[in-house]
């Protein structure tokens, strides 16, 4: 029964926005995707697992399960960040969600109110960002260096913002591997930051998607193994030790900061899922995240090799991280990789300009690149196309290589 | 490193509260479980699914997929609606999510602001109940009878509420086995129903969560194969042919619509699920769905034979549906069912008492009794029981069976 256009324009919600939808694209060089190599998924450890926790306990899934997700999954995080991490928690207080993007928007939700002042590293991981914008947040960028956050400049931050009136409230920090710079906060800083943000009561948020994916050096010390006064929420996932599609995350808070984030979500933990990833870890964890870094390491070497042939000479300067998936690139000041993004996204390669991982703006010369999606002969022809483009396009006022 | 705890209370934001985690609990005799019999998902029709799906397109799972689901299940609920529903739509007005709970909370997200009123059925499911609460609306019930929503009543309701300046936005409803009562809306009813919201510029949010767990009498015309102005929002599941812990539901609505819900989701959806769910509905759907409605027809005839013979001469009468996996019971007037509740959890039987679907308070005489989740035996069993621990609390002055 066709009638005419029903008009929904005064009723829709005053917080809602009608925005673009995602629809994934891929470049033919895909070096915009921070996420683990399709071909080191374990397929077929994931559904003999699922198979075997489905014949043991599958009838469970007809219904709703704890709030925090099923307790044999917290006992094994419990476990790999008494290992890993350096501290002790009880399962009760890890809390499994639909990916960290969950964790981190119902932490979020529980701790800002609109107009409330945030810090957070610039630059900063794009999705998380967004988040906070969307809480309505004043997301403040904190300068960052090789070593990432700079205490010194973060306290100064936090005095010049409270003497304008907009004392912040917490800092979002990716210590390990840094989503966009690969860049790892030294323990040392750690410790000078949590008495910053102590004495300015803040809260921290340590988000640690990246933390198994070292290949080099050491892991340093975790906020929430230097401080467990319930300032330090930790973050994280299993999106970049297996795959973002099956959608599982976590977070550690006190008890009380857990409710009131569980408190906004939207729906239940996926059962299916978590007996899945819960019985192939419990299997082989540690072999395979051994397994991930041996593959992603010679990816890394691969793209900072062809970043060194193509680039030399150009003025182009790039991280070097010793784990993660992606690395910074600074082009000259004059290049906008912003406005080159959709032309070399046409002429093969894909990446994300600085601009979208800039609270503060700017950022149009830089990009990431990331070097885990694609394979080891993937990273070395794309970056030398992308070095082709950019000369055809003018970015270099001196010739790649010369 | 033990530091003194750090007080978080000025931190938490003005929207969060302290709640109380939800943590499952099983009565012996469980009809509080408003879902499928655990032995009746298809543990090995899943992972043979998942399995053939991983091996075909698995490596999809290392980047985020388009904000409304993969396409294949997209096609295969298109296809769904046109069969069962009577309504053709393109698949890319379809969002798949986790779980019908998320697709009502996006779009009442993008719908309601604080303050504004809307009707549900008195009484309903009390799942989106709450969200409607947590959106700060003011929600008010509109009468209904063995028919669901009685149409006269709903307009003078809406006028009662716009001349008190409560114009009401929108209305939700389970027009199919409506959750508590298991009633179903007839077609002419809902013609009426969508009359009424047209005039009163109203929109109707439609959730057939339900609408395939039929096994007597014919399916009413959905209200979307009625109206396609963009008046009827049309929410979906796979919870109840399949499991809620896969966590996959859907809805369908006009492109603007959806664009503003989608903008409220915080993480995406499941991938890994979508893959199993996808192929094991495409191989054999309307079979599951007619084993589905096999079993479950004897486990409402027990629940019904089983009222009758412990109820019978109490003053209690119940409803009998031709569908869904719960009845309603209405007990005498002074039965306290609600205080009943934790008496009867302890004693062996779970229910639900009504008082926690009523939108205007009251309900406490009545319960829901779900039949789907346990066995035909346990079905009587249960019921003979509840009738003995009634008895002995003096709910009823006649004897039961006398």
């Amino acid at each position: 029964m066709a009638t005419q256009t029903f008009d929904l324009s005064n009723i829709y919600s005053k917080d809602s926005v009608d925005t673009e939808l995602r629809v994934p694209v891929h470049a033919k060089y895909d070096f915009a995707t921070a996420q683990p190599d399709p071909d080191s998924i374990p397929f077929k450890g994931l559904t003999d697992a699922l198979s075997t926790m489905l014949e043991k306990q599958g009838g469970d899934l007809a219904f709703y399960p704890d709030t925090r997700g099923i307790p044999e999954l917290r006992e094994l995080i419990a476990a790999k960040l008494e290992r890993d991490d350096g501290f002790k928690v009880s399962p009760d207080n890890i809390a499994v969600v639909n990916g960290s993007a969950e964790a981190n928007f119902v932490v979020i939700k529980a701790l800002v109110d609109p107009g409330d002042t945030v810090i957070m590293e610039h630059y900063v991981y794009s999705g998380t960002l967004a988040q906070f914008r969307k809480a309505g947040a004043n997301v403040v960028g904190t300068p960052i260096d090789d070593d990432s956050i700079i205490p010194e400049e973060l306290e100064a931050l936090i005095v010049k913002l409270t003497a304008e009136g907009k004392k912040p409230k917490l800092l979002y920090t990716i210590p390990e591997f840094q989503n966009p710079t690969g860049n790892t906060l030294p323990t040392e800083r750690r410790k000078q930051i949590i008495d910053i943000c102590r004495r300015h009561h803040m809260v921290i948020i340590e988000d640690e998607c990246y933390t198994d994916l070292r290949y080099e050096g050491e892991t340093q010390e975790s906020f929430r193994s230097l401080d467990d006064s319930g300032m330090v929420v930790y973050v994280g996932s299993f999106s970049k030790i297996l795959a973002p599609g099956l959608r599982l995350g976590y977070f550690v808070s006190d008890p009380e900061t857990m409710r009131r984030a569980l408190s906004f979500r939207m729906t239940g933990t996926n059962h299916f899922t978590s007996l899945a990833v819960y019985e192939f870890l419990n299997r082989e964890m540690y072999k395979h995240i051994d397994y991930i870094n041996v593959i992603n390491r010679p990816k890394r070497d691969a793209m900072v090799a062809a970043l060194g042939e193509n680039f030399g000479g150009t003025g182009t300067t790039w991280s070097t991280p010793k784990g993660s998936l992606y690395l910074w690139v600074t082009f000259p000041e004059h290049v906008n990789a912003t406005e080159l993004m959709p032309i070399a996204f046409k002429a093969g390669v894909g990446f994300n300009s600085g601009a979208s991982f800039a609270p503060n703006g700017d950022g149009d010369h830089c990009a990431r690149l990331c070097y885990g999606y694609e394979s080891v002969e993937k990273n070395r022809d794309g970056v030398a196309l992308l070095a082709e483009i950019m000369e055809r396009e003018g970015s270099f006022k001196v010739s790649p290589g010369g």
